[in-house]
């Protein structure tokens, strides 16, 4: 750990030092990070239900507005009027790096009191930090600080729980998903939440552009070294055409590697500046990020990302090529 | 209850009576419905795991045969070579009614001792009858099952078990999902199999003809009545061109009810007889078995089936008026 002057140590705590501390505040912010995804929100108003319980006052904060999909967490919230204050107590949910607050919260990255997180990337940038790297979902943390703090499971707070922990698993799909990440769920659904509408907006509706989407990327799929590799073209003329925002676009990069036979699947988007971004979903033969680490890239060895440039077909041969000395 | 001359009693039997019916015989077969899903399959595999670390002698038998998706179940069972032998007790497993059976095992129609079954409609045709209409899956009866008989799971049992929960809640998604549902799957996965490669199998992999006949699908969709009603129709060129099997077929339409504000999606499927069998999937508004039950089909509130002949034009024209009786 960096220990320079001014740098901050990171102290590692138990849920019941993290319940503690939050015990010992009133005036409570909560951060969420950039690109909200059901984790970081779910975590973040499963927190702020329970400190609500509490009689804390508490702000649920996310540099980029709070997505209309997860409407559902921020009901019982009025998110639109949060109190404003001065907070005496600044928590950040499932944030592995302060690059990661975004903008508007970006100010705060010296001033954060604790981080409750499961990557394992985590850059220990708090006062202190509950990490479990185990964890399914930053969610599961959650869960048991909120046992901790003794409060008990309202619908809201098991709804938003739930949704973290479905969301960071694929619906309990994932390599990821344990026994325990089961346990966490019935507890949630036995509190009495509609798991089944959840989910159904989580990983089933589909705006009308997004299934054109899917249409015009499976027509782009190519396939090399004898099916080994799917790779597919998603053009800015398909996004714009389309009309699919970025946050619409979750999941796509997953089709190539779903083919039988795929030992990588390759996602190439073509970006406003012409570069392209690279997601590398991979089975067991090849090791995602270490083909991504070759361009400058990085991530896990079933999932990982890089930036390329040139023409789409330069960077179709780059990412085929590696491939080619990985599998043979 | 009929109690015609000739037709057997079917008594209800608990999970401790079930078990004893099973303990008391030696050679048992055990039969799966015909176009077996992952629940009939996992069911049957998962008892005559546990039959045979009692040391019974077990035969699991399906009219239609085994499908290649859910080889890992067969693995400890080399289902090409299983014991012949003249049954002493027949178990039906997850077969709501005797014309389930199929071709092949319809002549045990008669002689079946046991039913485990979680279908609302079962039709009382066996002995004896272990029904639990709230379970989302015969397979959670089959896990309770498995404990009266004193039998410790292995891996083998867990991942049949796993199976039959998991496709018949469609990963944990559906409405159906309960707390008890994550209960059991916690269990199976801390005998320690491998949940991840099971549900990429049911629910990630498709064949290339399989996304190629999705690509066709998606360019086929038709909007009615401001989008509240998506229909697609699935033509012979369409399947033919892809080569795409009746089993692969599988989900297709649960597609057009995934689109935002569509309270009604329609699949309208082109048969080798020139008829078309139609597939309706409904939100709140619509009663999908009451439209269907009006073309001489039927099924659930919200799945139901129906087919219609006639011109393709003609047959869309009666569905879309239907749907907007209901719908205004």
């Amino acid at each position: 750990m960096n220990e320079q002057a001014g740098l901050r140590q990171c102290a590692a705590v138990t849920e019941q030092q993290a319940a503690a501390l939050l015990r010992a505040a009133d005036h409570i912010l909560i951060l969420s990070h950039m690109k909200p995804d059901g984790d970081t929100l779910g975590s973040a108003f499963a927190l702020a239900g329970a400190l609500r319980t509490l009689g804390k006052t508490v702000r649920v904060s996310c540099s980029d507005g709070f997505p209309a999909r997860f409407d559902f967490l921020y009901e019982a919230f009025d998110v639109e009027h949060q109190p404003a204050f001065e907070p005496e107590f600044v928590l950040a949910a499932d944030i592995a790096s302060v690059a990661l607050l975004g903008d508007e919260n970006a100010g705060w990255r010296d001033r954060i009191d604790l981080c409750i997180d499961h990557h394992p990337s985590n850059e220990q940038y708090a006062g202190h930090l509950l990490l479990d790297a185990e964890a399914a979902a930053t969610a599961e943390v959650v869960y048991r600080v909120i046992h901790a703090l003794g409060v008990p499971f309202n619908r809201a707070i098991a709804a938003a729980v739930y949704t973290g922990v479905a969301t960071d698993t694929g619906c309990f799909r994932y390599a990821n998903t344990t026994a325990y990440t089961h346990k966490v769920a019935a507890e949630m659904l036995d509190v009495g939440i509609d798991g089944f509408s959840i989910n159904r907006r989580m990983f089933e509706l589909k705006t009308p552009g997004r299934v054109e989407l899917e249409r015009l990327v499976r027509g782009a799929l190519e396939y090399y070294l004898d099916g080994k590799v799917a790779l597919m073209v998603v053009t800015r003329e398909m996004t714009c055409a389309t009309g699919v925002s970025d946050e619409d676009m979750d999941g796509i990069s997953s089709l190539p590697r779903q083919i039988e036979g795929v030992e990588a699947g390759v996602t190439v988007r073509q970006r406003p500046d012409d570069t392209y971004r690279i997601s590398l979903r991979t089975g067991e033969l090849v090791d995602a990020s270490k083909v991504c680490a070759r361009f400058g890239g990085g991530g896990h060895a079933r999932a990982a990302g890089c930036t390329l440039s040139g023409t789409s077909d330069a960077v179709k041969r780059q990412l085929v090529d590696a491939l080619r000395e990985v599998l043979s």
